[in-house]
């Protein structure tokens, strides 16, 4: 099994930015924990983070000429308004989970909205970092031919 | 670790009811497959379905004062419409996970909006009954010691 | 043919309850009345009257199990407010007619939307009583084998 | 007694339009059946068919002038844009029941407003072509005395 | 100064329409009260009502062939719903007055708002048939050079 | 009979402020040609204007104290935001007609909406100064009997 | 006199729920210092609360038929919800004041609006559990003939 | 304990204004009778009402300044228009207790909002003249200590 | 292959209607050239205009029982207003391409929606009378095999 | 040059106001700044303040009689409900810079419109007492012949 | 003349993408014949395609510095979402067609408003890449001076 | 101090980019001219210029780790659209300055909202390019101990 772990705007800032919302480990704590799981499971796990939404729509038509099993996303703030970025999921065929480290609907009302949810298979929101684990398990689920 | 499995209304009709939407397992099956996993887990795991808004808010009520750890809550079309549950979940101290079994993003508009999510520690959409395990699985990193 | 005359919040109080509204018959009137006219069609008809939103739920649950064909519905205030209401009536397959005494959209605009009426075959508004009588004939049009 | 039925836009093309919506029957099978059983209830009945607002408002106004009992009326997409049928309809003092063919609950949300229905004693919806049988019940039961 | 007084919608019905809203005089009292005061002015008056949006939009377009110099519209319904009739005075140099018998902003929120009297040069609201007057007095300020 | 001209915020500087919009005329101007025309048919006309909402309501209270027959208002920018001067005409018994110099319904759509022309017998709009004598040959009407 | 307190969702958590919103005192310590001021004053007063919407509709109709001479009602969250529980009010005859104990203007917005106090004879909110004692307060006013 | 009871617009007419709304009691007969109540308990009141928005601003920063407990304010229909209002109460420490005599939410939409009630400790609506002698009863159970 | 151009409201006052928005050509000229052109690529083309609804919707009906195997379709303002004509072109099985003269999405707001688009193949907007031609272009490229 | 500062409602508040929000320098203290560097730049400056709309319409009347050379406005609260200040400075030649010293924008949503940004040359909002500093700044570049 | 044929975010995928929704073709078969067509017309003609926003405002920024007559562009999910965009085209003097090769109007609401549009000479939608042939045949009739 | 002058999407065309709206110079023009006025008080400005999303907030994360005292950032049509850029700046301790050459506020209303002025310190517009030196003299301020 092949995923990517794919970041959107600011997430390079993790463990920098308002630590008191998304915590205190950095991205690359995040890259190293999801590694370790990932190879104990045997699964190839691969990683990248652009703050520019047309790098993202790059990369996400790139996993299915590729041969990716799926991705997990956090697409930061494009949730919320990139259409682009929904089309760009709805024109390949790998699943894709959303995932957000803090609970987005205890936040501001335009975080309450994702664009990107409706063509996902399942969406994530409010466990912290450990959501990406989380979301690696349920593709691990699915491996073992849970319906999902 | 005691955790309460709560569900809300026609929950109780899982594996009869559009399985197109909610797949062919009973909520019996669910609830024998969390116990086993629990159990591989040393967690003390219980049930409770309703179809009564006030008996769910009755039994959130009864898990503070029983010292339960955490609540895994489907709490189906009422989290649309019950800020009586919402009140209910902020009246008490015991962290719960809202958990959806369909994608509730790619369905009616009045689905896409939960009163709930923002009094829980976060919400799972789209895994299938596997999200029940997903749940479980995050209450296990929590007592791990993982920030969530 | 087995039907349930199903009514929700406040109609025990047929008769008592702003009569200019819905006229001086009780609900035992009204139910008698029906009772009347079913035996001489031929049909097994039972009655049912809940102010809780759970307790109708139940019994909706119920017709399916127990054979029903059919169900004549006035959901009282819950027809605007219950997706859990809506949900119990997508889970059966048994048809069900939402009828309404008074002409709701005569009335306060919160009453002109139905969460109800998408999932039922169909919707009579503002036939007082009569309302009834009109649903108990649709269901043996349809036994008669019109198209509805 | 001294029925209308009036049809609205587009009801000419029953049986040739969208027939998975709104049936095979053709009006003029619709209007030989209600025919029949008029005759067999002693009510003169009469048809009107017109696409134009206009020409429908005309034919309401008639109405009262030439002393009739009752309308049932299905006036197809105009029951959502004209406040002039509105208007047309409150200007005279015979009742009008409101038909539509297909559940215009489960279709556009545009159709699930009805500018029409207020001024009308009631409305049915989604009993197919039925739905015309059923309104002449209703004015029969009005007949005898029922209030309705 | 030639001038058409055209009505719209149910005007046909002033006397026998809703008499508490719109008086008892009919649209031939109004019409010949107008007649006798537009001699009195040297004011050259003609008349038409209509039931259909299209009859009117053809009349709008004739008055300017025809050498018109004002005219004096009672749009009824049309007003709130027919951007076509808005469409029609756009087109034609001959200046609109927009009347309404009754106070429209006294009655329901969809008959307070105007496509039409955006494109007139002013709007008459809630002076009975008296408006009719008013609207030809306004006219006649506007022969002796008032600027309106 | 004994009429009130009343004029709210900025009219004061009718003739000075944005010409284009409302005409060269002061206020004075205006006033003496209603005085002119008051006189010649026998009516009593006083003049206030002001820019404070306050001072405008002291002013409609008083009219029903000393006994006046009509007011002639253009509540100018108050028209689109005072509740209080609504309140105000709706506590007196004499009877208001709202004018307005410019056709509001051609403006920006905050102009579109009056909180006041709901407690007024009627409404002018888009007629110039010229309004404020239609105004009172309205209510010369009105003495002459017309239903208005 | 005789009156019933009643109270909705969560409120048996007074005391324990989000103190720094609702306060210290619990639902008894408010009930035995209301039973204290009510045998003061000659009032018979009883006291019910339940979690469920179709209970307190239940114990509202009960009022009616046991002759009480008005409600002192918190309906809790069910203030925002609940049509049916208006409709109870709206079905008996018995007068309503409706209470809250937190200042339900300076939370949600979703808080802000009540459908249960066009029913009722007023509202009180913002009090603490003062707000219980005012309401009493209230009731022994009418009972002095004050016109409330 | 010193208390202002500031009345907003058109209380002045208070008696003389829509009795059916507003009751028949004037403005100085609800300040004798709170007089006399004050009195009896020691509490030096004082009253003012004005039509002028600034001035009852004024009156706001007057009160900090010269030591009041305490402002009952009926605001009247500035309570739906008026965020100066709201700034000036927020901009002092001595609490406020908004009031209304009628029951505002069974009244237009535009009554049912106010900008005010979230800067003031409570509200009351619904009591007629009777809520100015409860809100005094609130700042009574202040004084005796009752958190509100 | 035989097409109709059908031309809706106002589109008669083509050349003398607002000539800056729609140019100098009537419909005539129009015409003239489509039929030029039509006839060098061997198309039966025939025109029709009207400015009452109901009489495009007729003609709309017709277009299908007499063969028709296109419409060029100009619904003016009733593209914004009309569900009937929406209902007509969904109950035939000719395709249609929807065309706007002016550049409809740079214009007022309401005439930024199409009622109509939903159901044609295409729409074209802004092209001047040259749109006609361009649609004709559509239906050649059809006849060719373009998938369109 | 010759410039204003104006004030609106609670301003005389400053320093005593929230001064988390708005600081602790009093109005006076602003103003004797802003003296001292208008002296050093040639800059003839004056103060006024209000509470009051309707006096401060008065004053923006007053700069154009008086040869001023542009107007320092801070609105207050009036900057989002008055239409007849707006129309004030509409009405006037003389330049108005709008400042708030809070940043509106990030504080409730109802102080995120202006009414009257629209007719000044800009706006400054967040820069505390030195946005009044700011504004003379941007007159003294307008003097410079700065583009502005 | 030269034009360029710009294409937005995921029209890469064309072919590979949801074929039922935007046909087999892949962009370079869409370009050969777009190129095919030029040549025989003697236009020049270009390609470009981006998933960035930025980078697709700098070729649209380089078009008028390089001297094109025309773009023909399809601003794929872009259209709903750049305010960026539309400032582009608004900052340059090359005419620009927006071309779509689903209907947009027939699918999800978002697809409904183009930011982009308003600020073309015109928009088609619905062709299929037929689109394409049919803007560059625009295109040509403008060069023939057809106004467009 | 070292600051940024930030500008977004097509300010790159400033001076070539409609002229009327934005002026004559070019962005370099006013570049030249801040590096000028900055060096004369000893400050040390850079700046940058992109019309990509992502560029932006990648330059915006740099501010910080380079040591940057401010950023004046005209954000373009990016401050209506960009919720990545505002969690940008929320993500930096660097204060943030927003700027707009035009006044927005008098535009169309998409111009009227800021997604990125909550989270800057304060917001200037409608100077003209007289804004960015506006801002450096704000930076100065702030140097000089002025809270802002």
């Amino acid at each position: 099994m092949k995923l990517l772990v794919l970041n959107g705007p600011n997430l390079n800032r993790l463990g920098k930015r308002e630590p008191e919302v998304y915590g205190a480990e950095t991205l690359a704590d995040v890259e190293n924990h999801l590694q370790k799981i990932a190879s104990e499971h045997l699964v190839d796990i691969s990683f990248y983070q652009s703050n520019t939404e047309g790098a993202l729509i790059d990369k996400i038509h790139e996993c299915e000429d590729n041969g990716f099993d799926g991705i997990i996303f956090n697409p930061g703030a494009y949730t919320h308004t990139s259409i682009a970025i929904r089309d760009a999921i709805a024109s390949i065929n790998v699943p894709v989970i959303e995932i957000h480290i803090s609970n987005v609907h205890s936040r501001e009302p335009f975080r309450h909205t994702s664009l990107i949810a409706p063509v996902c298979i399942g969406q994530l929101t409010g466990f912290g970092t450990g959501g990406y684990e989380l979301a690696l398990q349920a593709f691990l689920l699915r491996r073992k031919g849970v319906r999902l």
